[in-house]
């Protein structure tokens, strides 16, 4: 196996960007994902699809897993045809996933335990960007993981950040980050509806703000959908009632007070509960009574 | 009297660097303040001092007011020696405080009905930039307020928003601001809490944040002072304890639910009562137990 050789487990679509990434790079990427016909579409220009992560895992000494949480990555690693079985001493698992900074300090161990190497490595920037290259990966890992795979790690992303020498420190800013994001979306909402409630003109209201102090990154991208009256998920209400509930439960190990992060999270689930879960992120202002949302234009 | 003369009453960090833009830009400028001596100071190096409110209105067609809230701009006005005293009908009151937007539509009709022009022009961007000219003006008013003293608003800055053609506008999104922009400072303490809690490197976690998602301009600008232990007050936390309580009261007249806003004054009502009202509101940080702060640099 050359070292331009790569497994990719999960193609939705953050994972099937990095795998188009990585191929395009030069790598050669063998992957599978639970529908069959994802990796056979991605096959077919280009890599090698199998039908279950062993399969991956023996053809590949570096294994990026793609899927949504801490529970899909144990499936892939320890279910049936999981990955764990065909990973050999000295290949490495790279964790994509936004998880428990305390569960991925486990895993770590565990793999470890076994001679695997392991790289926690959360993924930050959409699927556009997954696509072109240019995604963030918030890492940590032992100086041997990131020896054997720190290339792989480059080749996926346009910035890697390396955040200390084991497992937890990538994950932990990424929620870090979650709990910015989930907050900023919620309270970009709030702003945006009591500017409704006062007949404040919305665009104008947008104009104002994006060149202010009041500014953040969330605001700026997420209430141009409100002003377009497009709910259409780029990510939806219930990746930040995930999310939050992520950020809630690491805090709440060691009795750490969030009061942002829990409001916000309340604010996510009622959202998801009035039946707005899979509407976009900023569809969380739908929770605010008594106000006129902008309508789709003309 | 020239279009280039105007009074200023208010000479504190964002009066005395707006009279400083005013002069530097041709106006000849008629101040006072509670404190004389301020007054003189700046009549020394060009400007006329007064002693009270009413002689800058008898002096000057236009008058600014740059005072710390709406009591100290009642004052101003209708205090003894006050600037509705001196103001004849034609002339401009521009009034610059952070205030209730209700408070500020009442005070349009009150000075309309003396035939007084009126300017809801709350400010934003700090003393330095009131002192270079490059602050912002959140405003709106009458057609005929901007059509007498419109000019003098465009010499005081370096961009001003026209919200609308009667006050309130330019008051509620200078609020709304001010509730982004307070909840960005206690969210970005929570989140640099959180990370300090859970072993991250403060200086990486300012680094990968300020290029992500979850990136403010609050968080980019106020966790530098937390980084660099530094709280000496450029905006302090007592002013988001008011600012958070405008932005409350605002939305209770109509029963307008606020949660993140509502936190958000919790947590600076609880910094401010625990000794840090006159501190940097980065200081808010200091509400968080179990954590060790980051201490100056040697």
């Amino acid at each position: 196996m050359s070292n331009l050789t790569v497994g990719l487990i999960g193609l939705g679509a953050m994972g099937a960007g990095i795998a188009r990434t990585l191929r395009s790079r030069g790598y050669h990427v063998h992957v599978c994902d639970v529908r069959p016909e994802a990796a056979q579409a991605f096959a077919a220009e280009g890599g090698t699809a199998w039908a279950t992560p062993a399969e991956v895992a023996q053809a590949a000494p570096v294994v990026v897993s793609v899927v949504v949480n801490a529970q899909q990555t144990e499936a892939v690693l320890f279910g049936e045809h999981g990955a764990a079985a065909g990973m050999t001493a000295g290949s490495t698992f790279i964790m994509c996933s936004t998880v428990d900074p305390n569960w991925s300090i486990a895993l770590e161990a565990k793999l470890n335990a076994q001679g695997v190497h392991y790289i926690d490595a959360p993924i930050s920037g959409g699927a556009a960007k997954a696509a072109n290259g240019q995604m963030t990966v918030m890492s940590s890992a032992t100086p041997a993981a990131y020896a054997a795979a720190g290339a792989v790690l480059d080749a996926m992303a346009g910035k890697v950040y390396r955040l200390g020498d084991k497992a937890g420190a990538g994950s932990k800013v990424k929620i870090i980050n979650q709990l910015l994001a989930g907050v900023h979306i919620a309270v970009a909402a709030e702003a945006m509806a009591l500017g409704l409630r006062e007949g404040v003109d919305a665009d104008a209201l947008y104009e104002v703000i994006t060149h202010s102090a009041g500014n953040s990154w969330m605001f700026e991208n997420r209430m141009a959908h409100v002003l377009a009256a497009d709910y259409t998920p780029l990510s939806a209400v219930d990746i930040f009632v995930k999310d939050l509930g992520l950020v809630l439960d690491t805090a709440r190990a060691t009795k750490f007070p969030l009061p942002l992060a829990a409001t916000a999270h309340q604010m996510f689930m009622q959202a998801s509960t009035a039946g707005h879960g899979r509407e976009d992120d900023s569809a969380v202002i739908k929770i605010f009574p008594g106000i006129t949302l902008p309508q789709p234009k003309a």
